[in-house]
């Protein structure tokens, strides 16, 4: 596996490498989900590129840059243990440079749900992403659906700025007790960590619902609502019954649906959704 | 030359293109300033590529978009002649199908200037460009000195974004009395025609005095400002000596400049400028 740095070393080893080309943006602090996703890309592509870059500017200012999980030699091994070809990791200072000032930006998408409690987190992801597409010329892109709005909100953008590539969207990996992988987790206490399958529980009780005829997007929200409050550690911020292409919240019958939520559990937010129908 | 329609015709031959590929963006209406821009990219690299595409989002809700001029099959003809490989005229439904809503921005360099009075234009402009450079996969895009301040956002936000290409800024083509070609000049009056020239005169000048040793940015605005009111028939929206990397208005001395400005004749807008130093 080639590591490049600098965009300049990424071009002169990306021009080495056989397309379809895969490209897995992601945050370093590898756990299965991202793994899963490299090792797709491995599969469908002739080659793998994974990038790794704490993106400052789809950070709030009150949110976990600094505290982020990093672990760049660990993420090294497991990039290169899952199939990768190239591992890029840039600077700050090299995607950012002084003078910077192009943001990519996505209207209705980016509204709701995490766009709601995270102003300017998706404008930070659709420019990096713009920017990593420039860079690497992927003909493919995978995204975990775990950050169900992020892939939407992606795939929108290369979509309506005609980037040459398609967007491939992976399975939520889970731990075994159903918690949906996420280097947030690490971040949990042990009684926090003990109650965290709660999102994952809400979430299947509705799909059970969903899929025993209930079709109601107020009743399925309310059998989510109804779990987690079964869990004082737990602190909801949304619970969503939402239009998995427009985002847009649902009431009356649903045919399909994304069910996602944003819960706190101590300091820790963490996020998880299904689609249904 | 090969005339394509839809994005999927554009790649199809795309692909017969070697590279390097010139991209030349326009939006139709060509006179010698779009053939000179063709000229340089067909001389410049092993094939060139027009674009032709009245922008909707780059008009405000009052500016001339309806009245824009129009003559496709006399702009092909030019095309061709110019030693273009391939036109490529999309369909505004195509490059703004409904649900359509990503958008890049580029922030301090869009403010001043035509930016001032066109609020949206740049926003329009950038986006569309994005959208033109991922379609057609240029090595080296083309534009014109006579958009002086679309020339440096376009720049900023092709390195902002990391597109791998060179933006190439041509020289501003006169008439024989030194009005800059423009497909805006269609709209003069005889009358307006005649005085027109004043812009570059007062430009001229300026530029005539700092190459006599004037460095005063305040002087030298004032020189344009004195031409300019000695024709009734001009109205300045602004007159301009801003710093050539980032636009800002200079005061005091100063060893390189952008000398521009707005004026209106009758319901005709005209910009026109010059670099010095």
């Amino acid at each position: 596996m080639v590591i490049a740095r600098s965009i300049a070393e990424l071009r002169t080893s990306r021009a080495h490498l056989a397309d379809p080309l895969g490209l897995v943006p992601t945050m370093g602090a590898f756990h299965e989900g991202h793994l899963s996703l490299i090792r797709r890309a491995r599969e469908e592509c002739a080659s793998a590129v994974v990038s790794l870059f704490v993106n400052p500017t789809q950070f709030g200012a009150r949110e976990d840059l600094a505290a982020y999980p990093r672990d760049p030699s660990r993420d090294l091994e497991l990039a290169e243990q899952a199939g990768a070809d190239l591992l890029w990791a840039p600077e700050v200072a090299e995607m950012y440079p002084p003078g910077f000032q192009t943001w990519v930006q996505v209207e209705s998408l980016t509204k709701p749900l995490e766009g709601l409690y995270r102003p300017g987190h998706f404008q930070g992801v659709a420019t990096i992403v713009a920017k990593l597409f420039n860079a690497v010329l992927p003909q493919r892109a995978y995204f975990g659906q775990k950050d169900a709005q992020q892939a939407v909100v992606v795939r929108r953008m290369a979509q309506d700025l005609n980037f040459p590539l398609e967007i491939v969207v992976c399975p939520t990996v889970r731990e075994a007790d159903g918690l949906a992988m996420s280097s947030r987790n690490a971040y949990l206490e042990p009684d926090e960590r003990r109650v965290a399958p709660v999102l994952y529980h809400a979430l299947s009780q509705a799909a059970e619902a969903f899929r025993a005829g209930e079709r109601e997007a107020d009743v399925l929200r309310k059998w989510m609502e109804r779990t987690l409050a079964g869990e004082p550690l737990a602190r909801p911020q949304y619970v969503s019954v939402a239009d998995p292409e427009t985002l847009a919240e649902l009431s009356g019958p649903v045919e399909r649906a994304l069910l996602s939520m944003a819960v706190h559990l101590g300091t820790t937010r963490l996020i998880d959704n299904l689609l249904v129908g």
